[in-house]
């Protein structure tokens, strides 16, 4: 009984450990099938309860006291919560605050800054846009040079690729953990070595790997990590990021947004600022209490399930998908642009098609399947682990073969929609 | 019947058109008399249902695909009402995204890259604290000098105040439209065209009087603006803030934080940043889309009231503070530390007393009134207008008076806790 029988799905949904943690979600329409978990995680049950009790309770009926009954640590808390389950990190180095781009640029200034005689940023050309951006603009605004590497699409930045880009000019090197097109899952304690020989400073991007592969921040040595919360950590449409700041870092380290919530004695609002000792200092405003109380619900659900556990569904879920694409879609014209082999592969598989933002858009309007596509010509199929079936990547993929088979996807209107 | 007869208030609450405003919000126990409306705004019941249509139906339901259903639009959306309603502002210069500190440093920054010849960003040194700290953090990092100029406490930045400070020297000067501590209301177009004629541009930081008090951006000829929506806006703790570009500064403004909701072709996800031609470009990363519509939802509400009466009760609220501090609590060694004329301040009032601190705390613990406290010695009331009755500020005056009489703050640990 290979791949291409529904029975074999079956049979691993019913040994599937994690079968269960579904349930905690809400699915309203189990046809639908959602393999775009990479983008836009899936609601928890219980953050709609937590949402009311933050809203109506918290808001509603304490008003300002809650500032005093649990908000004002509920950043540190959150990043406690995401640091000792998800990301591999010791308390008191993990916070939720602003956005990926935000804390992406806050951490990023605060490295150059601390390596004034260094003149590159290296990263990744193939790397999401807003981490090229934000580099740009502080390669432009401070003098220094941007490197934007051409890593193979496939294996991504190994640590051999990276040696030969990283030497004593780089202040910076930046990259995602896990490819946001290919899902190619990098070495970081390797390459976090290499830079460290170099004697450069590391910042990971962890949006498509916190939640879905095990992070260890801490034992590989990173230096900086920021991260979005709404893909496998469930937090909701652009909830509140987290970054991560190695705790030997933290006071030499100083971010360029000086805002109140870094200062040491906030509530003195005294004149000059005088950042805060340890973590906080790479906070700015208000933080969204709701949304960071998201990331709080989104982040336990996981640790109860296990990053372990989560990990190994992971695989076998884009196992199944790379096995019924070599079955059925390589001959219909498809690629596998992810790495074959899953230890070098995060929680999702993209498929190359010449037609592919035709067949993506056909998928949504005709057979009820949700992926995601980025140019030029990738198909993502991201099925997150806490809320997908084994069938319904079978189903998904059945529906998308006969789809191409049947030619649905020609009546498509190439014209490009937003696509997120 | 003089403001000290409780009848009077009940005569005013009568006759008051906004007085059914109140029903839209939840408050849950009326005998907790809520004066820090200024700080945290009350939770709307609309809000409520929206938010579970944003969470439930959009998210649970909908999926990645309400991004194509409304939510891209949905910080210049939410911009453009706050614009059109509360802010004096035509379409297109108003969007919801990150914090005020957040905006605050994104503006300041373009208009110091804007004015390379000019070394002097200006500002008030008891403007809110974060404001100091972004603007300080900025001249550090630009090689600028930040001027906090000491105005009047009672009149604040006045036209002729700031024409002594701002010259050909200055890029930047940013104030607070209200004072956070006293309520000064500072003529916004007199000091534009002050600062026109030296050419330097005007940051306005309108926390405490969006949604207070009329603004009228486009009018007074203001450059540029931010100011947050959990107060008087009553977006809830921590929700996206709003920025304001003129128009005709937008092209050729940019600001240092290159995310990729600020990208011209954002989905093209191409190699270079090249920022969208309108106020988008201030935008950065993924916003949070539940806090914006709470952002929405708060304007909206605030929009049917109709911005001119609820000034209009503002004022009537506060003249009633003022008249029984005159009365019952300068007797018993409190100051106004606010403006008397009303058309000189703000909807909240600072009264001074040596022991504000430990008054402050005991009307929340003992006499069921929620002010806050601001150092050194103020105590602040923000009755807002929406959501404050007549008779709410009659019998929080009582208690106050009645506790200082019997000495009930003395028992009050001055350590001093926490205070949002």
């Amino acid at each position: 009984m290979g791949p291409n029988d529904r029975r074999a799905a079956e049979r691993l949904d019913r040994d599937d450990p994690l079968a269960g943690l579904r349930e905690q979600f809400v699915i309203d329409d189990p046809e639908l099938l959602y393999l775009d978990g990479n983008s836009l995680g899936r609601l928890p049950r219980r953050s709609i309860a937590r949402l009311r009790e933050v809203v109506e309770r918290e808001w509603g009926e304490r008003l300002i006291r809650s500032w005093n009954e649990g908000w004002m640590d509920l950043p540190a808390r959150a990043g406690d919560l995401l640091g000792e389950h998800l990301l591999g990190a010791a308390p008191g180095q993990v916070a939720v605050s602003d956005s990926t781009s935000v804390n992406l640029y806050k951490l990023a200034a605060a490295a150059l800054d601390a390596n004034p005689g260094r003149e590159a940023i290296v990263s990744d050309r193939h790397n999401f846009p807003t981490d090229r951006y934000v580099l740009e603009g502080l390669a432009a605004e401070r003098g220094r040079r941007l490197e934007l590497v051409e890593f193979d699409e496939l294996e991504g930045p190994t640590a051999a690729a990276v040696e030969r880009v990283v030497d004593r000019r780089t202040a910076l090197l930046c990259l995602s953990h896990v490819d946001y097109r290919s899902g190619a899952l990098a070495d970081m304690a390797a390459i976090d070595a290499v830079a460290r020989r170099a004697g450069a400073m590391t910042l990971w991007d962890l949006c498509h790997s916190a939640g879905a592969v095990p992070v260890e921040l801490d034992a590989a040595g990173a230096d900086l990590a920021v991260g979005c919360t709404y893909k496998y950590l469930n937090a909701g449409p652009g909830a509140p990021a987290f970054l991560y700041v190695r705790r030997e870092h933290q006071a030499r380290l100083r971010q360029p947004i000086w805002g109140w919530f870094g200062q040491r004695e906030q509530f003195a609002m005294g004149q000059g600022y005088d950042p805060a000792p340890e973590v906080s200092r790479f906070l700015v405003g208000t933080p969204f209490v709701p949304g960071v109380a998201l990331v709080e619900e989104g982040a336990a659900l996981l640790a109860e399930a296990g990053i372990e556990r989560l990990r190994a569904k992971g695989i076998a879920l884009t196992e199944l998908i790379v096995a019924l694409h070599d079955d059925w879609l390589a001959p219909l014209g498809f690629g596998l642009a992810s790495p074959r082999d899953p230890a070098l592969r995060g929680s999702h598989v993209a498929l190359a098609h010449p037609d592919g933002y035709r067949i993506s858009q056909a998928l949504i309007s005709h057979a009820r399947v949700i992926p995601d596509f980025r140019p030029p010509d990738r198909i993502r199929l991201g099925p997150a682990p806490a809320t997908t079936r084994f069938v319904d990547v079978w189903d998904a993929m059945d529906r998308l073969r006969r789809l191409v088979a049947d030619g649905v996807h020609l009546s498509v209107d190439p014209t490009r929609a937003k696509v997120t």
